[in-house]
């Protein structure tokens, strides 16, 4: 089968080279292309969804995103709703996720940064630190595995999500109860999937209800986040620290404020990156399904958006 | 029962809280004091341990140390070898220093230092980064707590002690199979005890058998470390970078050559330090053994030093 491949601004090469080695590839084309389309029945795309593109493609079977997020296809209007829609999950994209949170709770428990400094000042300084609750808001695939993780590591945990789950040693929350979930957290790890009811969901209603001086992880969207109330929070005290790996617009242009500021830790989207040698396994297994008729795995729901 | 606490660096305050609220304590003595110390059954020490402080408790019983380590008590000859001596075992220590040595691979493996300095630019760098084989030395109580979860976290782990272990999904090695046990290591964690045999074995020899450019954590003690063999290491790209957590002599001299050495990063001893609140327990729960006449938990062999 021709498959099309739009990787946005990552490298096509490990996909292109990956991809041509399997036995149910026939063509790899890359975007932009002026070759025919015609007989491509998968695509391959990060975002963003370039305009037009489908309208080249009779023959489309199957979308897969190649990263495990799919906002960038959702509410695409150049989709026909009944055009399955898969994404990558993979061990690896959970277990990296999961060790970049566990990476910025610790440095956050530790105070690496005021400790880096110090060291300019040849300046040795310990301090006890406390046991720390963190909670994590979105408790699917990434969010689960996280909550779990950290409490076998000994922090307190809670979990809040928009249906009741119940994770071991972990105080869950759901609904309604999200300023109990908050009002207790040092920490918050935002998790969440991207939708109309997420967006923005990281602003100053939210901020009102944490405990005063928590430290904000977001590692989900930058779509989730207002930044100007984030500022804002950040110069009253609401929040101490924000540690941010994902951003409205990326690349986080030059002249954002957040690069200088004090209390934010920027970092490139590296939370979870897909590799393309883990990641093609996944998709190549979507083709064969395709091609045997078989159920493809890790649909997704654009309607409700994950 | 009486208590004489000496706890070196750190404040004392919190153990005689603690320990003064308990029914099977009398009273709690500071060292260094002037009170009468003969009806003291229960020394509790941190390094070091006074010179001559011994021959002023005729009715000492019992030794612990507050911390993991024992070191700072191993061939004292202040100290007779039929007393009984203890060392905290806590389930926050180890999972303390599973946590450190967690974001310091991690940190590691996202290239953090280099991303917090392009922060400083506003510079928006995004790279793959590879899986690691990280390597642990010394397979104990804390090693093999950190073997475990650092496979589980997704890394390749290897792991090396005296005698033989299994670990599942660990490459374990031993005694001589050393230099086959570095050879594949993108970064080494040094977790051994303190002896005779492991004084100084990060040292020249070893450097020379590991993987070239790999990544040195050293959370056990400065004891284990040839200062000069680590310079010369770094400065051939034989070590690409060393994270140290503790030092021959801490606080580390504000004039030593680590301090302002690009590639080290030292933290001040922080790696696993021990909760008043929680070792306390334990020390306490040895009090009532020694009260009642039952075997203590966590001795030590003073003579094999661990």
């Amino acid at each position: 089968m021709e498959i099309l491949l739009s990787t946005g601004n990552w490298p096509p090469k490990a996909w292109v080279e990956g991809l041509s080695k399997s036995n149910l590839v026939s063509a790899v084309h890359v975007w932009p292309t002026e070759s025919d389309l015609s007989n491509v029945e998968v695509l391959l795309v990060w975002k963003p969804l370039p305009a037009g593109i489908i309208e080249l493609l009779p023959n489309l079977k199957f979308i897969s995103s190649i990263g495990a997020g799919v906002d960038h296809l959702l509410g695409d209007s150049q989709i026909p709703l009944d055009l399955p829609v898969a994404r990558i999950v993979d061990e690896r994209l959970t277990g990296d996720m999961t060790n970049y949170v566990m990476m910025a709770v610790v440095m956050h428990q530790r105070n690496l940064l005021h400790v880096l400094e110090n060291q300019k000042q040849a300046k040795w300084e310990r301090h006890h630190y406390p046991n720390l609750r963190v909670g994590v808001m979105g408790l699917g695939e990434l969010g689960g595995h996280l909550a779990r993780t950290l409490s076998g590591a000994g922090f307190e945990v809670s979990g809040y999500s928009r249906s009741s789950k119940q994770i071991d040693r972990v105080a869950t929350f759901n609904g309604a109860d999200r300023s109990e979930f908050l009002k207790d957290l040092d920490v918050l790890v935002n998790l969440l999937p991207v939708t109309s009811e997420t967006e923005n969901i990281l602003n100053k209603d939210l901020f009102g209800q944490i405990k005063p001086g928590a430290f904000l992880i977001n590692v989900a969207r930058g779509a989730h986040l207002d930044e100007m109330d984030l500022l804002d929070a950040l110069e009253k005290g609401i929040i101490s620290r924000a540690m941010l790996d994902v951003f409205k617009e990326e690349p986080l242009p030059s002249d954002h404020p957040f690069w200088g500021h004090p209390k934010i830790t920027i970092t490139p989207h590296i939370a979870s990156v897909t590799t393309p040698a883990s990641a093609m396994k996944l998709v190549l297994e979507n083709c064969r399904r395709l091609r045997d008729g078989e159920k493809f795995l890790h649909l997704v729901d654009l309607q409700r958006g994950y």
